[in-house]
């Protein structure tokens, strides 16, 4: 596979990019990376690096989308980014899928222009892995559908286990609905509306699920609509944040509590790998007619190589013709 | 004071709340407690204890709501429930305020059924406290409306600055948006025209607040639909335990780690006090013409007694009269 990284997005671009490449192509035999940015900054860069240069490529895009821009105005004018340079090279077959980590409503925006919707899909939406106490949970969506139609939220529900069932390679995934209670007649207009179609799919539909249950391991699959999904994800990342930093400060007021601190960072490293934004690397755009894949602004190389395994993984399982095939199916009242 | 509590509301009651009762009137002098419920059982649950006779009185109510209840049927059928018979209490002078671990929703209804809402408010809203790294902050509404305007969550930013300088004795508290971005032009239609609304006002609004920042104390006072903040707490409380889960699976899965879990015993325990819903008591109905609080259905004795200690301190500074005051000054363009 080979997969067009955007060297310039993310909070440490272009370097931790680079690096995420190199690990990369280290670690999996089948993935070469082409890196889309300024050429002379990123050559720098990989200068002082030893690495397979007959797997690392490069594009170069003059320009950069900053993080506060508008999302409109950058996609108008900024023709020549590294994020609209690294997707137009999925659309020409010249890279089987595309990784940021930089503005991802310009990385949405893009991929709806150029690349499309697959086909069946009214809009895509951000899917993200989350831990449970024993595994992991796909949300979606997390961000790029504010305000939705309880059409939307099937088709999310529909794509995220197609996801579910390709990537994480689970069978019959139990997909749910957040919500502010179990039964049916429980939330609001949006999400009742929706339960009424979700019971008429063939999915294993488990019904609602409650904000205290997504991290026990319940769902595979919970769906929302992206301002309620972002909030619970930025949420669940600001609390444990807070809930090491409290922790933390709590051991250092306690005599015994350095010492034990140290006997345990073991199992507090564990902790947070279990935890760490890191380890599940990229979030998809489902529903895109590609593969188009987005990573945290603050990622680390290994995030970025994480990223780049996932895109990999979509691409070679074609997810986003599956999704197709299934939105299709669930109209004809078949199992997706 | 005289506050009614609700004996038979909780998943442990009667024992609970009489236990809280008891704690609650050898800590405050200043306040006594009327238990209502099942005049047999609260009996035999009194005959036990040990407890100053003249500042425990009982007031019988044959009737209990169950959790599972539809609260419009609860509300219509059972005349003679505790939750009814403690607000009419109120409604009658008898008592100062009323405090429920119930059935929430039975609790809110009933509020309004008998003792209406404050001037100038359209509908009530579920405060809650919840910790900060410094500090506590106010989310609401968590749950009372789940579909709501712009109008309305404006009045859940007046009422919970009203609470907010009352209770917490914060003068000029930091007031913000639940959104997805700090940006005004970020979030859904009932955000964006809420912005607005909030910029127009003289409360010392800060602007929307993303899901990460809401427990690092940049906001004293955090509002959103009732549908959103009841999953942002119940996430929160999910969360919260799994980390705690998560971080114990760790600690015996390393050689040393049991040891120094030991150690940081206190530590831990300083932590749960800090992020523990017992701690920060009951949730007032704000907007309520009267003091109605509602407690966690898991309430221990501890929680009720921080229920009953705000319900005491919500009715002496009459926050009711308060909040009809500070909406009808925002109208006429004065400062709340």
């Amino acid at each position: 596979m080979r997969i067009a990284l955007d060297a310039m997005g993310g909070d440490h671009a272009p370097s931790v990019n680079i690096e995420g490449a190199i690990e990369t192509i280290n670690e999996y035999k089948d993935i070469d990376v082409i890196l889309v940015g300024d050429e002379v900054l990123v050559r720098e860069e990989l200068k002082k690096k030893r690495y397979a240069a007959d797997r690392i490529s490069m594009e170069h895009a003059s320009q950069v989308v900053e993080m506060h821009e508008s999302p409109t105005v950058a996609i108008r004018k900024k023709k020549n980014s590294s994020i609209r340079v690294g997707i137009e090279l999925v659309k020409s077959g010249r890279a089987d899928g595309f990784v940021s980590a930089g503005h991802s409503g310009v990385v949405m925006g893009t991929s709806l222009l150029l690349l499309g919707t697959s086909k069946g899909v009214d809009r895509p939406a951000i899917a993200t892995l989350m831990p449970t106490i024993k595994d992991t949970f796909i949300l979606l969506d997390v961000g790029a559908n504010v305000d939705c139609k309880p059409e939307h939220l099937l088709q999310f529900a529909i794509m995220g286990n197609t996801y579910c069932r390709l990537i994480l390679g689970r069978t019959s995934p139990k997909v749910a609905l957040l919500s502010i209670g179990e039964e049916d007649i429980k939330g609001n207009e949006l999400t009742k509306e929706t339960f009424k179609l979700l019971k008429n799919t063939r999915l294993n539909f488990i019904g609602n699920i409650e904000g205290k249950d997504i991290f026990t391991g319940k769902a595979d699959v919970v769906v929302c609509d992206g301002f309620i999904g972002n909030i619970a994800l930025k949420i669940s990342e600001g609390l444990a944040e807070t809930i090491l930093k409290m922790l933390k400060q709590e051991i250092t007021s306690v005599s015994t509590g350095r010492i034990g601190y140290l006997m345990m960072k073991p199992a507090i490293r564990n902790f947070k790998k279990r935890t760490d934004y890191d380890e599940y690397g990229g979030a998809p755009l489902l529903g895109i007619n590609g593969t188009s894949i987005i990573s945290h602004g603050r990622s680390t190389a290994k995030a970025i190589k994480n990223a780049l395994r996932v895109a990999s993984d979509y691409a070679g399982k074609r997810v986003f013709e599956a999704i197709s095939v299934d939105i299709e199916n669930n109209l004809a009242g078949k199992g997706v």
